[in-house]
């Protein structure tokens, strides 16, 4: 075998071994014994340990140095092997371990706390993990910054600089836009049963492209999509009063799911076969759920099915029904914010992160900084810590650098819809039919069935046909929620 | 650190990565979408391509050279991790990638081919496997029984000529018994629903000292428990005809779930620290079902908890109850198989599988030779593959030695529950109440906690006082069912 062949051998166990990772993970929120936490963290440190090894195989150097790429596939393999083995050879094994061991008792801390509302209890654990990142974030900066190193986890090439400025511009217009067009309308009223609720998220599931052969659904406290390849799974969770809260996180998830079943088959277990980053990630999840799934046509459908399945529930009409859905609404919680005020959800966190990320923030008082900035950003007060700081799994796992992700897909879904509005014709009809294939299969050809072929910028270039930036999303939202005020 | 405390920590870790692997399988079983067997296969492989990288370590065997060893639980340590790693070394790492391949996706092939009766498209699965298993066991046994070196991966220390010994002086007393109680009395009417059969499994599991804040259940084609310590879950399937297809195999994995659960923490992710064998393994699982759960005792408790639950199911008493429960009945399923004629499926499989192994059996023959042998043994014939030579997971998976260890299960339970009865006052009154405890105290106590501390026939030994044999077990059926005939 030639060094290329040897590698890419090497290379797919290493990518079957993460599969069986991530499946441990998913394991962990959903079927997992309560009282095996501890254990777990062990199981989870062991594979992690393994992964690390395998990425930081000196062979892999060996291999990378001799392979000789044919093609543009082989070109993009060598590519991201070699900047995978780069990175994670500044990380040392022993601090890998203890990263992979802490975040998993880590998260078990942050769910009992949260539902504790006590993020006193979860303050010992907060700050092990944050210092363990930063470890991390210092090894793979080498002196640069250390919050950009980490962003490159989930955004290749991106920095908080750029980001920040993007926020910057986005800003000032949400938050006229918001002010604007706050509380137009009433809300839902009444009780649904939490298994008719799974019942239509599973057929609104099916009716998005989620190919259940090739995953499932289960309950979790926060939702998620976790797999690639054949085994993509997703989560949700149900609330008798909010039943929009299982049908979107349920379409949101399945955006990111059909992204990874929709990779080109041959890229399977190679570091092409998966979202190329999470902001591209994000506008898939985000498009299917907001630009599609909160359309005026696609509601229209969605009405007609709430009341088949639950039946009479206090809407009168689908424009009614389309003006609830799309309510702008007083909220602590991000998964639960409208399509407005969501990203001023994410601009919270980046910000508070930052600091968190720089030193500048002490995890002790994360929870008062948070409650402050939240006060003047939406203004009213966080009432208790799961409504406020605790909400979010992200930081108990250690994920720095992810939130602003999903900002970014925003903007890149802004510029998909902006894209494949123009492209295809006779989309509202099908909508209105309860039908988004035209669009999922726009999306499928211009950006999924890629994986990680191209790089995150280049592939919203080429799918959008320009540069990505946020004025499309601002340009579409003050479009829906202007006539909406 | 020294010798002994670095083989120790690689140990763990490999025992972390062997619960990771173990737990893949049980998701295959239960929770794996339909259409990633393929990918699964090579997530499993890889899994067992590190698991047995670790195992043939160079560093192990210098480790265990320089390891001084303190005391006996230190002593037995390295003895299995010798063990295990001389056994492991002798098989080269492409053929055990090949049978981990290769048994992931005959496992597929075998549940299709069991729901749609057709041996034929199982027989090309089987051959490989088979052919793999013989390759492993040949090099395993060097020059000695290639079936005593299989069956050495399930029972230490046993022989298949020991075992045919012990199991021919059964088979004459076991006919006898049959021919002698067959067909006594009525069996169950009605239908019985999924889930109350479910929630009544649920109850008696946890009266059995099931876990379940360290365990869980879950449905599915064939039931089994997996993994051991903090994380050890059972499976179980339902028959709307057969609430005790369900029940009986719920305390079954309970009893195997219990020792694992039961042995010492301070064993965990150790060589000690699971079960000794498959056979003490079954004494537990079988004197859970079949001693303490099908005795007069605990099934008059159970009767009223079945008409609480169900209501009323044409049965006048507990002691009619007990009959329909212990009834000798006709089929051709080994777990639905009564006391005494479930040591003749396992005696037909064992020499089935002998044949197979020796070379004597062809695969394509062996639906024809199980057909001829269930005639002889049972007196009437198999009408459909599933309910003959397809209806066990084993052989799919490449289990090959593992079938006896089912019957010494059985002989062992007869030993310990010999002791058992002699040593524990009150154990009736107790059953009647539904509280099995007093018997799964006393085998906590004796068996369960010392997992792999002693060798299988040393602990059974040990417990019950008396070196094992077959003949407490054939004591305890002829009186059992001599007054029942």
């Amino acid at each position: 075998m030639n060094a290329l062949a040897e590698l890419m051998a090497f290379q797919r166990e290493t990518s079957a071994l993460a599969q069986v990772a991530g499946r441990l993970n998913w394991d962990q929120e959903t079927m997992m014994p309560r009282g095996a936490a501890a254990q777990r963290a062990e199981e989870s440190a062991a594979m992690q340990a393994v992964l690390h090894g395998r990425r930081t195989d000196p062979r892999v150097a060996e291999w990378l140095e001799a392979a000789q790429p044919g093609n543009a596939v082989e070109r993009a393999h060598i590519r991201d092997i070699r900047r995978d083995y780069e990175r994670t050879a500044k990380v040392p094994v022993a601090l890998a371990r203890a990263l992979a061991r802490e975040t998993a008792l880590a998260q078990g801390v942050w769910a009992e706390a949260r539902a504790r509302d006590d993020f006193a209890a979860f303050v010992p654990s907060l700050t092990e993990v944050l210092r363990l990142r930063r470890e991390e974030g210092a090894a793979l900066a080498e002196g640069g910054c250390v919050y950009d190193a980490l962003l490159e986890n989930f955004e290749p090439g991106a920095t908080a600089a750029e980001l920040s400025a993007m926020f910057d511009a986005l800003r000032p217009r949400l938050i006229a836009l918001r002010d604007a067009a706050m509380g137009a309308g009433p809300g839902l009223e009444g009780r649904f049963d939490p298994e008719i609720q799974l019942a239509l998220a599973r057929e609104v599931a099916v009716a998005f492209g989620y190919d259940l052969d090739r995953g499932r659904i289960d309950r979790a406290v926060h939702p998620f999509s976790s797999g690639s390849g054949d085994d993509v799974r997703i989560t949700t969770r149900t609330d008798r009063a909010d039943p929009f809260n299982c049908l979107y996180s349920t379409i949101h998830e399945v955006g990111h799911a059909c992204y990874e079943q929709a990779i080109d088959a041959s890229y399977g277990l190679t570091p092409l076969g998966r979202g190329v980053s999470m902001g591209v990630h994000e506008s898939q999840s985000r498009i299917y759920e907001n630009q599609l799934g909160r359309s005026r046509a696609f509601t229209g459908w969605l009405y007609g099915r709430m009341r088949d399945r639950f039946g009479e529930f206090g809407v009168a009409s689908e424009d009614a029904f389309y003006r609830i859905v799309n309510r702008l609404h007083r909220g602590f919680i991000r998964t639960e914010a409208d399509e407005v005020q969501y990203n001023l959800h994410v601009l919270l966190r980046f910000d508070l992160e930052r600091a968190l990320v720089a030193g500048d923030l002490a995890p002790g008082d994360l929870e008062a900084a948070w409650n402050e900035r939240f006060a003047a950003d939406f203004g009213y007060s966080v009432p208790c810590a799961s409504k406020g700081v605790l909400q979010d799994v992200h930081w108990s796992v250690g994920l720095f650098g992810y939130f602003p992700t999903y900002s970014l897909g925003n903007v890149y879904a802004g510029c998909l819809y902006s894209a494949l509005s123009a492209d295809v014709p006779g989309l509202e009809a099908a909508l209105a039919r309860g039908d988004p294939s035209p669009a999922t299969t726009w999306l499928r050809d211009k950006v999924q069935r890629h994986g990680g072929l191209m790089r995150p910028r280049e592939l919203i270039t080429q799918a959008s046909g320009a540069a990505p930036g946020e004025g499309p999303l601002l340009d579409y939202l003050e479009e829906k929620f202007g006539a909406l005020a």
